[in-house]
């Protein structure tokens, strides 16, 4: 897999590639440990600070370094890296070093401990903003505080979970600019 | 627009239509008023109850009518309804009837106050969960109490929002299933 390279991304726009829905890549680490883990259930919450929900399941091994560092890295996989993504779903960090099994490349994150994934297209450091939801519904609220993205392509092919094991691949581009109030964009 | 045909769907499969992140319309009713908005972000949050979590900014007109009677319906748009799905965002239900302007057909639903809109392509009644988040985040938890989906196409070409005035409308299906480990379809 390929490793694209990445400029800086306005905090602002992270909703740019979170808000269609993509499966992503969240990667973590905790004293010395590192994890990845597949995850679909997340929404923007806010634009300013960048605040991002998701749903961590209690069975992640990723549950623990998460909680406990108070930090992830959300990352953007493309429709290349699709088996992978599965294979990451379908194994478990106690048993094996994600970035080791699956030839992945941790990059030192800027403002995080957790490493970036580098063959993603896009990845957006995270620390912990609200942790008030976790015991109730494993749901977690980060701040993007860091976004590295690859300037092209300008829409990489993201993958949708369906569930039953099917994947939408992120299709056609339509643009109805013209057709919003200024302040509705 | 066409009003497709429905049959009523599993609770525990409504994954399959929110997960991979479309845009939906929310339709809402209190005290004899209706209204519609466009809404992107929200997630999954449980299979079962079938838990939805989604930012209803206060600045919507909706916001009041669905804090106020604790339901709403969240339908499904496609590729066809986009320019009906940014004009219903452009505008505000405190000036207009939006089933009205938009030639939509408000549908009674089986569980709640709330009409479905006839014309989208899925429909889920929903009601109040927990509205704890609501105050900090505007970020309301529904149940989904009852579902009702056309049968076809299986694949409807939701739109996805990227901002800008830019959708990605779904694309392709890829199926892995023979990839994944039973337990974790």
């Amino acid at each position: 897999m390929r490793m694209p390279k990445k400029a800086e991304f306005p905090l602002s726009e992270v909703r740019r590639y979170l808000e269609p829905g993509p499966v992503v890549l969240v990667s973590s680490a905790h004293k010395g440990r590192t994890n990845i883990m597949t995850m679909g259930w997340h929404t923007m919450m806010e634009f300013t600070p960048a605040l991002v929900g998701c749903v961590i399941a209690e069975s992640n091994h990723s549950f623990e370094l998460i909680r406990k560092s108070r930090e992830c890295v959300i990352n953007l996989p493309t429709a290349d890296m699709a088996k992978t993504v599965v294979d990451i779903g379908n194994t478990t960090g106690a048993e094996i070093d994600k970035f080791e099994t699956f030839g992945l490349t941790p990059v030192p994150a800027e403002r995080v401990k957790a490493p970036l994934i580098g063959e993603c297209h896009a990845n957006f450091e995270c620390r912990l903003h609200d942790a008030r939801l976790v015991k109730r519904y494993n749901f977690f609220i980060f701040e993007v505080v860091a976004a590295h993205v690859a300037p092209s392509p300008k829409n990489p092919r993201a993958i949708h979970y369906r569930g039953g094991g099917e994947f939408m691949v992120a299709g056609a581009s339509i643009s109805l600019r013209r057709r919003f109030r200024p302040g509705m964009l």
